[in-house]
């Protein structure tokens, strides 16, 4: 193998693929990034058993990308990301001498790295299936980011630290709960997908995925198998495990017959709540009271030991009705943030019942917080 | 006490005392920051017995800050920070009921904090001496970036964690070492010392004063005391104890018999020893050569594990000797740091003397690292 590539362009695939790079030393290849040099391309492979990404470089342009040698090589991960961002010289020459050795060099600068055998690498997939569904780059990034964070960090329940994605027709409905607060995507797929899926996808893995994905535009092809996803767009492919188990239903849980709704500002409404929540010490359930008083809208919350707060901004309500609810700042802060729209909407069942938080401007979108009990 | 004030007068002396709040819970008072009104003035203070910061804003300016009635309380520190950040409001209320609830409020918000009676705040100290050094702030801002790197994190050498101050005349001279490294940095006051001093610094409490620093042109006062040392500048205090114990006596190290000069562009050579620290494994003591032949240094490491790497850049020497020599790239680094020139000058003694780094552009740094013995 040997080759003279731009810079930026081996920087950018390496950026790419290091993702996927074990931190684990269980298995010594998989610290490693595969070169497989061959038909004019160069592809990089990384994986850590859990996820696994592949990106190419065609040598479509002799200039960016020259090839002297074909061949195959693993080089140690970590090492190489670092001296390709770090030359400073616009080309980078890699050659494989005496089998196991790379030479990585530039006019004045000369590494020379130990290889393992291409043959030690395992098999890690990346087929792709007959039937793909094709989801906007863009929207693939907004599922994620309005959805992930809502999802469990706790492995006691496995399903529950995955996105569902459930998948029939030209619906995709995408959830993420972790039993106290869920959210709901809803969109409509360009092309209607030849059969139905309900998959649950690691949160981890799909937001590292969209950590490196490019261009809103672009189209990602979805290849769903019984226990895992190969994710392509371009010259990049993301395979993830799914998680096995039936993921609950989350339908039941969103109910349609609210008898007030509260229109407020969303900026207005978050800052209210991130200063009414300073004052409360348990920081991970910090509990504030919502209440409305003809057209005013009442925060609160308290603590005997530090202090109590009010706060107070005016809103639209659908009625003269009047709720009294209690919440996690938290849960309802990070519901908030998921939203690009300028107003939301507070949609109230009752004071033991979930708070819906829809906006009129994206009907795509539906977050829910379950109430505390303060008495 | 009852005043209202602009909230980014209170926010910008809030900030500044807040430094020293107490996060241990060993003393519950000093969590808090002491609010004194009176003579038309609030004086704010903080202290965790280590370092004691009080900052006073005049109310020379009703438009600013009006005052209604004097008086003085202990607020919780963390707390009133983040509701005077937090409010969106340009001017803020803040008034004692009850004795010790403090009412903090704006159109809005109302914020009711538990206060602690002032008479319950320990004795801060913060006197003055008759006797004082005054450096400019921009002066002593460089002293501790370009020093306070050098000294040790380990308490075992209590008198290493900090910074030698040695005032004699009008040159002050100030060290920092642990032991593998050295910086000096020699000052010349504008006005001679009344009085000569050797004291010792914490590096971290001088290193969290010049965070709240301001303008480099002013004035900072350094009143010295046997056990503890006050800065002063403008209407802020910050008061550090000093550490007990005799500081080594660093001058021998310095040894002005060097056999060669290098001199080299510092950004250049910075990056070169970047990348070829790259491959040493063990990230805290990256050992890398480095030898000269003619006009051409060579820095080189190697780890059996993982491979070489050699670099190459040409630079200009004093005379035709040569040398090789190992140290720690990540010591080199952090020294090379410290300087703002273009070039530096490596002045090489022989290869297990210490090597001097200084910049004709900047007499008044010198930093010494000691070599690594690799055979």
């Amino acid at each position: 193998m040997k080759f003279t590539i731009k810079k930026e362009l081996l920087l950018e695939a390496l950026s790419k693929v290091s993702k996927a790079i074990s931190t684990k030393n269980l298995i010594p290849v998989l610290a490693g990034v595969k070169f497989e040099l061959k038909k004019k391309k160069l592809t990089l492979t990384a994986s850590d058993n859990d996820i696994t990404i592949q990106t190419t470089i065609d040598s479509d342009n002799e200039e960016n990308f020259k090839i002297e040698n074909e061949g195959s090589i693993i080089i140690q991960g970590k090492y190489i990301l670092d001296i390709v961002r770090k030359l400073p010289d616009d080309f980078i020459n890699i050659e494989v001498i005496d089998e196991l050795k790379i030479l990585i060099y530039t006019e004045n600068s000369e590494f020379n790295l130990n290889g393992i055998s291409e043959s030690e690498y395992p098999n890690v997939g990346l087929e792709e299936s007959k039937k793909k569904v094709d989801i906007k780059v863009g929207t693939l990034k907004s599922i994620v980011y309005q959805t992930a964070f809502a999802s469990s960090n706790e492995e006691s329940k496995p399903v529950l630290t995955g996105i569902n994605f459930n998948i029939a027709g030209d619906i995709l409905e995408c959830n993420s709960t972790d039993s106290y607060r869920l959210a709901r995507k809803v969109i409509k797929l360009d092309k209607s997908s030849e059969e139905n899926y309900n998959i649950v996808i690691p949160s981890h893995n799909i937001l590292e995925f969209t950590k490196i994905l490019g261009d809103d535009e672009e189209i990602v092809e979805l290849h769903i198998f019984s226990n895992k996803i190969l994710f392509k767009t371009g010259n990049l492919k993301f395979e993830s495990r799914l998680i096995n188990g039936t993921y609950p239903n989350t339908s039941n849980l969103l109910p349609d017959d609210s008898f007030l709704v509260v229109s407020t500002n969303l900026n207005a409404f978050y800052n209210v709540i991130d200063r009414v929540s300073i004052l409360t010490s348990d920081k991970e359930k910090n509990i504030v009271t919502l209440e409305t008083q003809g057209n005013t809208l009442i925060l609160k919350s308290s603590s005997v030991e530090i202090g109590r707060v009010e706060e107070k901004m005016t809103v639209n309500k659908s009625n003269n009705e009047d709720i009294k609810i209690s919440f996690s700042a938290k849960y309802m802060m990070e519901a908030l943030k998921s939203f690009s729209t300028e107003t939301v909407d507070l949609h109230f069942v009752g004071e033991i019942k979930p708070i819906l938080i829809k906006s009129s401007e994206d009907e795509s979108l539906t977050q829910l917080v379950l109430p505390i009990r303060t008495y």
